[in-house]
């Protein structure tokens, strides 16, 4: 039984949030492997970098046409990044992964979330009823992999992206059983909102995975949209272990 | 068996609310009755109006020391106020209920709402976890009002608000079937939010009842803060049917 934190980095940019999703991984003192799949846009000193601090490192190559279980996708090149996360479903020397946006930050030890069932995932604040595809629990599987291929070519995503996509194919997720939805502290989407104030209070000090969504990222080097705190964890691993400079 | 729509108004502020949704209710055909709760600080004129629309409108009256189940109540005038949406647990003539804060706006027929198990609300978008309470499905219950005051004097609230108040009370709402759950179409807060966008595009056109949250009002006649779509809706009514001035 072998289980991994899996994330994702297209290019030099999301490979600096890898890094300090793996350093807040192992500082939580998780027992399971962590693999980053990269594609080949990422330059060689950085994909050095994740193999010294990954478990494993391995290249998605969307374009490949050896691959079979990838043809669909590659009639498609206008899908290729958007749906780059789905070939995390193909790792399937892992029994069972959690699947993190390179934006996240643990803030600690969250290895419970291995004995979520197949698939799980938080509430979207945009609109609760979906799901955020930025943390999600699944089991690997090829016939899934391709029958996510297959889907995104014949219905695209309603917002262009995998989580329009992922929540029209797992259209149920809202009427599953409650332990398939993960409480919102283990996607705990950094903003500010109406209600938050009172219940980030009340609730915000058990959150243990953050999610910085939305085009600024904290790489950006900007808090202007993300709440300093948080902001700031990131700030002090991004410098203590990943850029020296 | 009686079945109802209740509302709340403790001022001629939200009696504007209160009135345009009742509007909205009728044009919607619904076949429930309509009741809507008031303090006495509602004034005679208004509450002729609201009699002359509602099905029914009674006197909310948080400091009538006769009343013995409110005894405790009594005793913290500071929750007074914040509280008084849990009179709406003791319309008994009422076999199930459906609680509208005066601030939503019902823009078709929802009375399938009625075939909602007791206690049923929709995610609030600050902390999905929680409920919002400015919609939600609950059977009167003289018991169910003792124990909701006495919790409330016992624990107050984490927001100062019936929100945190009846989160904290039916607390183990996130983890009930999901019947209980209700869809964001009947509680879709006004906004805008990061993944709002595509979502209510995908979504949005089968919204049932809009819920205008957050400090600013339709009746402040501002459309700065909520979209525009729905804001209009409500002072087209409010200018055909409550004030023709
Ligand atoms: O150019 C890109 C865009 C996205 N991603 C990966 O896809 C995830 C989802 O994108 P993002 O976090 O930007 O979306 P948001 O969470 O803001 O909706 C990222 O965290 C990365 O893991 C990537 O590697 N390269
Ligand atoms: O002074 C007040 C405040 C609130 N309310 C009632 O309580 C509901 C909840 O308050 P509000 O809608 O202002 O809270 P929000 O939905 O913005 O959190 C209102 O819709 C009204 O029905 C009222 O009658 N008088
Ligand atoms: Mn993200
Ligand atoms: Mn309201």
């Amino acid at each position: 039984m072998s289980e991994a934190w899996i994330t994702l980095a297209t290019n030099d940019n999301y490979a600096q949030g890898a890094l300090v999703l793996v350093h807040s991984l192992r500082t939580a003192g998780t027992t399971r492997k962590i693999h980053c799949l990269i594609s080949n846009e990422v330059s060689a000193p950085v994909r050095k970098q994740l193999e010294e601090h990954f478990d494993d490192v391995s290249i998605v190559d969307v374009f490949n046409s050896n691959d079979s279980d990838n043809l669909r996708l590659i009639e498609r090149p206008d899908l290729g990044v958007t749906f780059t996360k789905l070939h995390c479903w193909r790792l399937t020397q892992y029994t069972k992964c959690v699947f993190l946006d390179a934006d996240t930050l643990v803030l600690r030890n969250a290895d419970e979330l291995f004995t979520r069932p197949d698939f799980s995932a938080a509430s979207d604040i945009g609109w609760p009823d979906s799901f955020n595809s930025g943390v999600f629990v699944y089991v690997p599987n090829n016939e899934t992999y391709r029958q996510l291929v297959d889907f995104a070519v014949t219905h695209g995503s309603y917002d262009g992206g995998d989580q329009g996509l992922l929540n029209d194919f797992f259209s149920n997720w809202r009427d599953l059983p409650s332990e398939h939805r993960l409480p919102f502290i283990y996607n705990m989407t950094a903003g500010a909102f109406y209600t938050y104030a009172a219940a980030y209070k009340r609730y915000g000090a058990n959150t243990k995975i953050v999610h910085f969504i939305g085009s600024v990222k904290p790489w950006h080097g900007s808090a202007a949209v993300h709440t300093g705190e948080h902001f700031q964890q990131w700030q002090k691993i991004y410098h203590a272990h990943v850029n020296h400079t």
